[in-house]
């Protein structure tokens, strides 16, 4: 089986990621992982969202599980990986690792909308072909 | 010199408000400011943002003094008191409580624009007129 | 089977739980969530964090899938509906409804962890009480 | 007199800064506030919050002014200059430039308490020295 492609976004722990407990809050990942979808489109795609008038992506299901806690000012590094799983929608799996070990992981798959009919449409091809690639 | 009016919105403390200083993080009381603004709108000017379809208000100054620290599950009590600066600005001032003792103050400024020139225009008449009232 | 309870929370969606596509931002409905568990908490459990010196709950897991989009302004009703995975895990699940339409569902599991270990322990037998009549 | 030395942090502007109104949320600019702080202090006094068993230091004020909107995606510069009030406190002023404009600007106050009494104390010398350079 061919080794999926990833994209690597350092990340650092803000204060304002943590809670009273100490370490980042559970939803507080959530922006890593968005952090990482916004610096991919950003290299690959032309943009985030996707500059294209007719079309938007929406997000559709996102999961995290946690194994280990993070604390202000750990340096992270955020794996993505973006798959196509229909001519409409693409999965983005994430691994947050600090130092050597994976300490959260989880997804994201967003759909590509038509903006007037609000309706799934197909992904434009010169994104499916970035994707592809992958 | 008349008493202003106020009107009261209470809040409660979440764990998501601090940090892992053990205290609501400073930017955390502008979640209190901005909840106090959009229930006073929803309850007399009709909804938040206004519902209009030529003008939006926009921030454009706030300012916050932190006196004493909150914690996870305290019980807030948010002061608002709204003030005409002119016919194209209100300053809305803010008091938080904590028990008896006043917390937080501070104030935020939103100017009256439309939605096509992106320019100050003078508030809508009924706006004016509850809150001129206060 | 038996039809398990529910607890439900209303909220109000604020301006900052959109973004400038207009809609609620995916993150966002972890703040429902979360709320939806803290409120739980509070009316049954005695407080948030669970007031306990020896022991805090830890978010293990996290999904949603949303279905619908949400805007500025919606009331929203948040059902929570707790399970014990086991002596040490409770599975929170959620179902957001917009008027009589399910718009995003989701849940979380928290585990019991000990302050001095941070390892998984016992919930202590007045929560698993509680729990255990849902 | 002599010109105040900056210390400049490059943002993008997140989908999630942004609200239903298509601009950065006025709340989101702290955002672009504390990650100044947080990047300064890491670069100059050895992390954030400052490693100090004995002090935390705790903001007392912010202030924004807001002059022009800033979209997802803006690439931004925040300018930072720190000033010590006090042998207690320090004032951190920021620009916030898109291209050439100054779109905000602001400041906070950060004070230096002890840990244990929870009372204003004296800063340690060596970020009053590094400080003091500025």
């Amino acid at each position: 089986m061919r080794k999926r492609k990833t994209f690597v976004v350092e990340e650092r722990v803000r204060l304002y990621d943590t809670d009273a407990e100490g370490v980042v809050h559970y939803a507080g990942y959530y922006r890593f992982f968005t952090d990482a979808i916004e610096n991919f489109a950003y290299k690959f795609l032309g943009g985030y969202p996707i500059p294209n008038r007719n079309i938007i992506f929406v997000v559709v299901e996102s999961t995290a599980k946690y194994h280990k806690p993070a604390f202000s000012g750990d340096k992270l590094k955020v794996e993505i990986s973006p798959t196509m799983l229909s001519g409409k929608a693409i999965r983005f799996d994430f691994k947050i690792k600090k130092n050597l070990a994976i300490i959260c992981d989880g997804h994201i798959v967003q759909v590509c909308i038509s903006k007037r009919s609000w309706k799934a449409v197909q992904i434009p091809g010169n994104i499916r072909k970035v994707l592809g690639g992958w």
